[in-house]
């Protein structure tokens, strides 16, 4: 008899503040089965671990038999040490040194890796996502935060304290007047520009009486939303457009700022606010060009929208099982360090 | 007979804007000789070739006979294709496309390496230098400009373009009231932080006709240096103190944003204005306190002075050849890229 190799697949969950993904992920990126639901709140590890293996145990269920499951891979909002597959600290989930690895090895008897939610975004954007072709690229997820992936020549880069590329928390603007950043700063681009950024301009501007449908939104739903801003910009109300450019004229500056230290081939912008990317993209793409280091500019192939949208995490997780982000150097120096 | 391995050593040519540093370097980053004059100016690159390959000459004759010479090490003022060892472009040097390690080859028949001179510094202080105990770190030269060089996991990261770690270019100050940069843009930290700005500062406070000594230094000698402006600072020039204050506070948030993007273990600070350190670091110290996202600013051991003062480049230089920059991995998960 001659055995044949059989077909290899993972499971990879993506657990963010609001939403929980599994997916089952075969070799190519290809997304065999999927299953998503709301993310437990305000309860303990233990409740969000067993809804999360949950959804791994029904995705197992759902592979043919005669596919191989190599393992498990999650995504986890917070910094995480990949090393040992620990949550080390979740704000939105109330997290503190949570054993995530630990937990599904003793669930599944499966080979498990963990690691942050941005990072896996990352992961999946550059196996079969919007960074497939580069070997060095940075993610930037903007929703209600702004998280960031880096990529250098073909590999993650988290930094030895687990938390490099803060691009969300660069300084862009100093001193008291400053707005307040969720991470008690004040100034961050993520106070700027995020999405919770555009809802706080929002309502200033209904406070403030200016002339906005923002004001009928609000008077209609009692708050304003990121994407009421970006839905009145769209019909042309000049408010919310200046509201959605100066959010974007911020990112572009931070972007500009990354390009200039990491030297990357692309950038790649997801989260619900690259939602509006048609209505941003010009603005960053002026901003960049206007604020990058020339030699950067002319080596950045472009700033692109994300191309998984909402499986990006799930797909970058279960590629940490099963493809090593790693490709051939290209011909052009693309090797890390010393020559 | 038994044969005895014979002491390395490497020569460690350091070629800056306005000096032509030759250094002959032992295995344990010892100088052993050393010849330094100035860059000639005004003339092609053959002219200063050829006055490096005296320097490297005079310092190969001047090596013990039982000194067995592995190579050459260069570091050039601009982008330079570390791999193919060709300087790119050096607007200082009047340079475009010089092939430098292939010139060095066929003078000496020795192994030749060639790195950016900022990048080379950057190795020699991190060889034997203020970060020898770092294996993330970066560098500023702080001088006419702001050149930068970065270390990731014991690796330099010169990014695929040969153009990362352009801390000085980060967009600091936006729209047409910002300082012009060396590089055409407005509002660089190069702009507001180096010696060039603080000296653009000084005649401008002049001009406006504050009350400071830096008046009677341009009515003696007709012009005002960053150095004058740091001695007037120290002698309680208040005028002399808010400049270099201002100018330190920039340098803070651009090391702040360098600390959020790359998580280093420490920031090395070198170059001229690095020589007034005692007066720069309180103010930079905060800035970088004040603005670093606070787990990075945790993780950070600190920003501390260069500690090889003109030798860097050319010790780095010869790093090139003798010592791999590579460490062993510390326990904590220092590891580049995935797990």
């Amino acid at each position: 008899m001659i055995s044949r190799s059989r077909a290899r697949a993972a499971i990879g969950l993506d657990l963010g503040g609001s939403t929980l993904t599994g997916l089952l992920v075969d070799e190519t990126g290809r997304v065999l089965a999927r299953r998503r639901r709301a993310t437990p709140r305000g309860q303990g590890p233990e409740t969000v671990l067993e809804a999360m293996r949950e959804e791994a145990a029904g995705l197992l269920a759902a592979a043919p038999p005669d596919l191989c499951v190599a393992g498990l891979g999650a995504g986890v909002a917070g910094p995480v040490d990949a090393v040992r597959g620990v949550c080390l600290f979740s704000p939105n989930l109330g997290w503190r040194d949570v054993e995530v690895a630990a937990y599904f090895r003793q669930a599944f008897d499966l080979p498990v890796l963990v690691d942050n939610d941005v990072r896996v975004a990352t992961l999946g954007e550059g196996w079969v996502g919007a960074a497939k072709s580069y070997r060095t690229f940075i993610t930037l997820t903007v929703g209600t935060g702004i998280g960031s992936g880096v990529v250098l020549d073909g590999r993650l880069w988290p930094g030895p304290g687990h938390s490099a590329g803060e691009i969300g928390h660069i300084p862009m603007k100093i001193g008291p007047g400053a707005p307040l950043c969720g991470c008690g700063r004040r100034g961050c681009l993520e106070a700027l520009a995020s999405g919770t950024a555009i809802r706080r301009e929002a309502r200033l501007v209904v406070e403030r009486g200016e002339p906005t449908v923002l004001a009928e939104v609000r008077a209609t739903t009692g708050d304003i939303t990121a994407r009421d801003v970006t839905e009145a910009a769209r019909t042309g109300d000049a408010v919310a457009r200046r509201i959605i450019e100066e959010a974007a004229d911020h990112l572009g500056t931070g972007i500009a700022t990354a390009v200039n230290l990491f030297n990357p081939e692309a950038v790649i912008v997801g989260g619900g606010v690259a939602g509006a990317w048609d209505l941003l993209s010009p603005v960053v793409e002026r901003a960049v060009a206007e604020r990058a280091f020339p030699p950067n500019l002319a080596f950045l192939r472009g700033v692109f929208p994300a191309a998984l949208g909402e499986d990006a995490g799930a797909v970058g997780a279960a590629s940490l099982v099963l493809a090593p982000l790693e490709r051939p150097a290209a011909g052009d120096g693309g090797e890390v360090g010393r020559r």
